[in-house]
């Protein structure tokens, strides 16, 4: 269940330019039953709880299912889309890239596809790198590569010059691959495209390595980070165990949200502690990590630990504030401060670790998309494809119990998705390190 | 959304051995807040549905919640549960061993753990070996390895003998990780205890590479299965392109249904027909696949053909139905089949075509879980030695829109979950390969 | 020690189309000491036998050492070389294809390099397709890539129409890369080239994924070969284990040598019994494998046996010897026959094998080079090179006790290489799989 | 070339505990053509240098090969062996355990292996853990694993103690697995036995992922490092591909020696630079390495720098030395060094690089060993069972142009083998990377 609060129904509605009158020229159909795949009803809707207490009523509250619909706003042959890719590498930015421009000049027909170069600082001419054009020669081959063709950055543009680029070049839908700072980025075009009435769409597609936004149960690039990270963690354990009071210390991808740190540990199954941003721990006294670590060396001569890199911050000491270009607070390295604790510690009580510190972020975030997240991108492509050739604007495409849906972007930028420490997955990984004993208490 | 009928609710209502009274030893709490794992309300529940029309009222229809109840039913330190698996490998069966053997043994602390050898085999001790104790040392490391560990066989045993095997051991919780024949199995043990009034649990794990398990929307090895099986694409990729008219055909796992073929189509992206038992097609004839792949050999002088083992069966010459010792029907094998008819029909034409033929079956059943489908594993596990030891009973573990569900085995293997050619995962493959006009006409 | 008979000293000279007396545009230097590459003395030689008995004087019998000459043949700015590859796929193709298009466009300044496609036929302009020019850009990313870029074809073609090709295009230098089959068709070229008193060099890289060619200790592919067919074994294994009395019988590459059976052997460390082309062994009988492996079933329920494809061609039913289109004696395939013979032996005893058969031939050729190889690959093209701007020609680049050498045509491809049943590779596998006595008596 | 002195042939002399005089029980022969494997003979010598100029008579410097003697001088079921893991982990160290147990327990049948526990402390009573036993059952599957699961630690200790340890625990020979640091230890430990005149053999098996012990071509580990080093320099070239102006900075192992940073490099084709310790050169100047990167960055935008953690360290401040408990000299950390050098002096020029740093150290050394290196391993640690069985002490299992040898420590530990900066191997580096001109002048 989600950590952040319940929206309202008007929240999740999403904006439209205009009617949709075209007919789709996609070979769908609308008849149940002929081995044809359908059209999308724009009526179908995913509700936002699926739970009840038996006995309660279902709420209605719904988000508008995503899909291929049979009228579309935008005449293919005069349309001209791009796509930008921003934010940190993440396994599946090729992908997306591909099944993009497969599905818009292959089954839509549209005229063209530019490449936005490296993030949006190529929606500003006076500091980017002109475009290019995406053909499907150009991309027959680019999803068995990591990293993103188009390149990327950090930070924001001024949204009046990237608005006017986007006129100048004719570009009719734009493609924001990002997290939530490019997301609120896209909002911000949207926005600007608004005042000025023009019928420009703005698609989000939702791009963290973390999976922390909001109503996206799961983004692309996350499962191979957690397979990444888990021979890491696997890594880590072989070197703990290699020599006497050996710790194996991993840091992972995580400013805000312990999802990979969660998944990865369970995932592996060698891992004694894993910490997290949303769980507040001790590091010291009797029930702080170090005296709970120093307890597992005494029983078992090694021992494996997992921090999120945005765990443990209150750790750190108290420092002014600092942001990277894209907005982010920037962290403190929690894991050189670990590694030191663990080391100055475990000399103090007499029961020296020998510590071997793993920092993989570049590592993970570099390799190109396992199958499991290649068939995620391909369902996330089409789908931002089809709801910007329907004319919808200012929202991106989410996952919810399954369902591609469409999210108005004002609602799903405003805040961060986190794991819920009371939930399945946090209390399956107590289950297994039980560890629960230590952070009690804070 | 499934293939196959709507349940009644009547239906969806799981047994339960008598009254679970016992305090559960898990450190869980029931107070939202308090940064401790919740344990899971008896009244909760999973909606069947979570779609409706816009305006429409949701349906209440739902299943029953899985997780960690606050009561139990069994007696820990008086509890003997035993595990056996059965049916083909799948990636993840000693990793479910391993979670269940943990959960067990750790944090509910019972007795002990018995594994049985081979498969039914084992609870027939006149024809199987005798199980053999699961400590917390010999599971440690068994996760990092293929195959199971406990053995495996096809094929059912008399129930009643297997019952008095229960009996005679003194085991309180039988988990049966299986296909649907397996749950079919464990369904009719679980009417022998009951027609014997015995307070023994049946627990069902679901495991089937194929993802055929009706109310399962994702089973473990699946993930594992379709990255092999995209490397295998891939491979084939590569032999096609490097000879003149080359074709790489791969023969995939999926006796009655497309899900690995559709999947790992997807994520290679680099196959151009997709062929799969929902889904009839001519071979023959303008519109068939000899023709269409004909026209693609004169066009791009290479092509790749993925087919399920299940599908073109009706091309193959009519013979007696044989079955195998599991009672599945036997399939004549389609891949040798289809790599002839292709050699044949492109020298007829004039236009001979290059076959490598990839059988991978084995290779890719015997390999080891990668994360995703460790972690599925980890949760579905845990789940269920909570539903075994709250005292339920005759149910397998599923897993409905992300949320893990106990589901009565009587409902659950009455039918295989098949994939929708309607729905979006073969849309998406007919958007990708654009195979779509060969197959019409059927 | 090589299993084929010691070469004369007159044997060993490799012919030169004249006098290099061009200076080298390479930036080595002649001067010890300088921490510059030195250029390889013409003089220089690598002896045949590094051994002695205690007390013998060693012998001089030696080839010439590879390497970049200070003196050089063909005048860069005027020089056209050409590549073609031919036979069966062997990962590493594209790394040498990228690898001598470097060093001749970037190092030595040639003109251009014209890629043949799909084997020798791409040297007849009546049934081949014409060549491609291979520049910087295009081999770019190559070698991260199975196959060959530049297609592949078997059998040969007539030489005196690829000498015409080759006059017509003005080419140079041919790099003929490919097996003992296409080192034969290299020296008829060659051949035809002297007769018609061109100077055009003709310079083999031995490609052979089955590691036969003679005076190569390791070819390229073979490393990533064995790497590749140790997973199938440890997967055979998995499977083999998984059931009562599972037997995985691998097959593997290798039609008159062993080299990739014994290493995938020796380096999994699972099999029991490994039969190959050179080591003649019985079926049948007290002392013939299917008596050993059901002992062996009796004492461990499981086994694993690994066979190259032409081992036991003797056990198969006599019939016409067949030849495929490269003119290799076309082997009957022994990996059903046994598979078969096992089921139906273990049936007559009354201890039934559960028979897993893999037969990865394709999958294991379509793979990228791995480290090991790449490395070579680099090597080896950059040794081709060097020759053929110096003027050599009908020759090989060899690899001998660790140095390059180049080595005539004419005595390298009279014979293939073997695995010597008496040498320390065979042993280390006797050592290791304990099977020795069940072969003895044939 | 080796880098080292040619040495004497009395240095080559390997010693002798004494006569060998019992039958070896292993089921070899002595008569070429049986197809039996053959004992090699007590005479046969590899000669130290393969080459000669044309005309010159080679030299007969040999050293003993190694290998299975008719003779043996400890009667197998009176012996026992122990097997000690020293320093840093290395891929393989697991298989070349295993090797020797079943290569000593299985085929020669001696009594009992003794593990030692983490490194030489083991072998210290009063500061180590106690040994346990290797048996057959316990090795089985420990080839799969990376690490070593004796443990491992730095540091010698006292060789008096080590001896009075395994007189007391009847130890009758010693395998010291380990760096030069190590076999400099195992020295001691054999010339402490040769002054007590003790009938007990000291046998060292080579370990070092650097590549760097002299009379081995090539370590076990290293072909799995320069693997794994390749799949690191890969990922730093997606990572700089993906940014403007991005440098991907590598430091990969390689103290003294830059065999990882070259082979890495030449197999992964995208470095640009390549930085080791054999090859001196400037960072700053018109022809250093900043302004070098300054103009590949101005042309291409992107590059990929490799260094080797013991290059450059003439950059870092002079300060004190430092050594490590193992007396190895510790080098200051030149990765972040140059990472920031190469911030700093882009900024400075107006160039700014955007810096990606990898440091796989752990990452690389914990990876179990890949088929290569598994073969080297199965074979290294025969030659050193046979060896010491021999009775033959105080020597290494060494590697010459492909054939194992026998070779005394005192030679072989005096001195660390380096790559040759006007080699082979370093000349294709500078052929590939084309980064000659910026080191030239230091």
């Amino acid at each position: 269940m989600p950590t952040y609060p319940k929206p309202t129904q008007e929240q999740l509605v999403v904006t439209r330019l205009g009617e949709a009158r075209l007919v789709s020229p996609l070979p769908l159909s609308t008849t149940p039953g002929d081995n044809i795949g359908d059209f999308v009803d724009d009526d179908l809707r995913a509700l936002y709880n699926p739970r009840i207490m038996l006995g309660e009523k279902p709420s209605d509250l719904c988000f508008e299912l995503a899909g291929a619909r049979r009228e579309i706003f935008f005449t293919p042959q005069d349309t001209t889309a791009a796509i930008v890719t921003c934010g940190g590498l993440c396994p599946g930015l090729n992908n997306v890239i591909r099944s993009l421009v497969l599905e818009l000049l292959m089954n839509y027909g549209i005229r063209n596809v530019l490449g936005i170069r490296y993030g949006y600082h190529g929606l500003n001419p006076n500091v980017g790198r002109p475009p290019f054009e995406l053909t499907k020669e150009l991309v027959d081959e680019i999803h068995h590569k990591g990293g993103t063709i188009l390149g990327t950055s950090r930070g924001p543009q001024e949204h009046k010059e990237s608005v006017d680029f986007l006129v100048d070049r004719g570009v009719n839908i734009l493609f924001c691959v990002g997290g939530d700072g490019t997301q609120r980025g896209a909002h911000q075009i949207a926005s600007e495209i608004a005042r000025r009435k023009l019928p420009i769409s703005v698609i989000g597609i939702p791009k963290t390595i973390d999976n922390d936004i909001k109503y996206c149960y799961r983004t692309f690039g996350f499962a191979t980070a957690v397979s990444e990270a888990e021979k890491v963690i696997d890594r880590a354990h072989v070197e703990a165990k290699s020599v006497l009071n050996g710790v194996g210390l991993v840091k992972l991808m995580g400013r805000h949200a312990g999802f990979i740190t969660a998944a990865a540990t369970l995932a592996s199954g060698e891992a004694n502690f894993a910490l997290i941003p949303e769980v507040p721990m001790q590091l010291h006294g009797e029930h702080g990590l170090l005296a709970a670590l120093d307890r597992r060396l005494k029983a078992r001569e090694h021992a494996v630990v997992v921090i999120a890199e945005g765990a443990g911050q209150h750790w750190l000491d108290e420092c002014p504030d600092e942001f990277d270009a894209s907005g982010n607070l920037l962290l403190r390295d929690v894991g050189p401060f670990l590694a030191h604790a663990i080391k100055d510690y475990s000399n103090k009580v007499g029961n020296p670790a020998n510590v071997k510190y793993f920092d993989p972020s570049y590592h993970i975030r570099s390799v190109h998309a396992d199958a499991t997240d290649s068939l995620l991108c391909e369902r996330l492509a089409r789908a931002a494809a089809h709801a910007g050739m329907a004319g919808k604007t200012d929202m991106l495409v989410g996952l919810w119990h399954n369902q591609l849906i469409d999210v108005p972007l004002a609602v799903s930028c405003d805040a961060k998705k986190q794991l819920s420490p009371e939930g399945e997955l946090w209390m399956a990984l107590q289950a297994l390190t039980r560890q629960e004993k230590w952070y009690s208490g804070v």
